[in-house]
């Protein structure tokens, strides 16, 4: 059995990893280089895949241009700093990014004759991003096997395992499984450490803090964070 | 208003260019160069742009060697020859490729706060691609609403005007709305001229003929494709 995983490098798709390893799947890692700030997150991509001797799959998107307007992928528009769950985060959301992914990962899986497809978003990704949601990710996965009727095995699918769980969830999740978390990277920003003040770097804290789980990351300003999810 | 259109250069997305001028919407084209054998078909993409004074956007998409094994982009996979709905035109086609184009249009109209997303497949391609019928369709317009709610105008929506038509239809429809189809590309093959022989051009052929529409188009083997539709 063969799954295609989107993966960003982050907790949620180093998990995902982990846990479709654990269900004895081989695995293909898919990443995507589409113009990110943040884009050192690929070699955790190829970090990840390593320690479960995967195969990867970078995709070059040169579509920064066309999708202006996120801070994630212009320099003229910053990376706000705080909680993830607030509405200056818009500013980080980039047009139909899942959909996109998805779509080219399916792509692959139909290629290499896969049985899945799966992406890492959660719950607390629903506030912000549309595209992260269930009223997304239910029509799509059903447009994808319709779509690709007579290409693919039997019961091929897209799953979203976390996607009702929280990042807590996530955390304990992988934490059980024995995921090495130093092997991953969230912050949006993207320089030599996490910030510990982006939207994803807070969020991150939350979730080791909430699962009760060892955060090995370090951290430029770890206080900030604790001081926007009430623990400074 | 405005609307984003797949445009591939051939007879139905010129159509759809004309359909959508007609109906008042300022137009943004938006091609795809994929590694395609017959990437010439994107000069046409120009040409009808410049037919509405319309905006283009041609997207790289370097995934000819992930999306492998189909005819249209790969040298070791020959195109084809005989009619469109035959088994043998399965060779044409690549892996999910209407989703990651209608993704990547809708993340450009989310970005340019267009109205409509619109593709000109057509129930002539339903037989061969499954990507091109409403099981596939319906959900996925359905997913890109929801995807980008909050992104996007009041009434955002994916609309596929001629997906139960045959293309007989849409040559009558555009024949009455003026389509100059002089100025489309159809033939997978790519070369100077439309080959005649290749599943496209057959249908192409047959689709003026049933429509009683002209036919502009200088073919290399226009005897084949008569053959091979009965009228030899």
């Amino acid at each position: 059995m063969k799954a295609v995983l989107i993966t960003s490098g982050g907790m949620d798709s180093a998990t995902l990893a982990w846990h479709y390893d654990a269900l004895g799947y081989d695995l293909i890692l898919v990443g995507f280089d589409y113009g990110q700030r943040h884009r050192r997150e690929l070699e955790y991509v190829h970090a990840i895949a390593a320690q479960h001797n995967a195969e990867t799959r970078i995709v070059q998107l040169p579509i920064r241009d066309l999708l202006h307007g996120s801070a994630l992928t212009s320099d003229d528009v910053d990376v706000p700093d705080g909680h993830y769950a607030q509405e200056t985060m818009k500013a980080t959301v980039v047009p139909n990014r899942n959909a996109i992914m998805l779509s080219i990962a399916t792509g692959i899986a139909v290629a290499e004759n896969a049985d899945i497809v799966a992406t890492g978003v959660h719950a607390g990704d629903h506030f912000i991003y549309p595209d992260c949601r269930p009223a997304f990710f239910d029509p799509f996965a059903q447009a994808m096997k319709a779509g690709n009727e007579g290409f693919t095995p039997p019961g091929f699918r897209l799953e979203a395992p976390f996607i009702t769980w929280t990042k807590a969830d996530i955390a304990k999740h992988g934490d059980a499984l024995g995921v090495d978390y130093a092997t991953t990277w969230s912050c949006y920003k993207g320089g030599d450490i996490h910030c510990g003040r982006c939207g994803t770097c807070v969020e991150r804290i939350e979730a080791f803090i909430e699962a009760d789980v060892h955060d090995p990351t370090v951290y430029e300003d770890r206080a900030f964070a604790l001081a926007e999810i009430g623990l400074g």
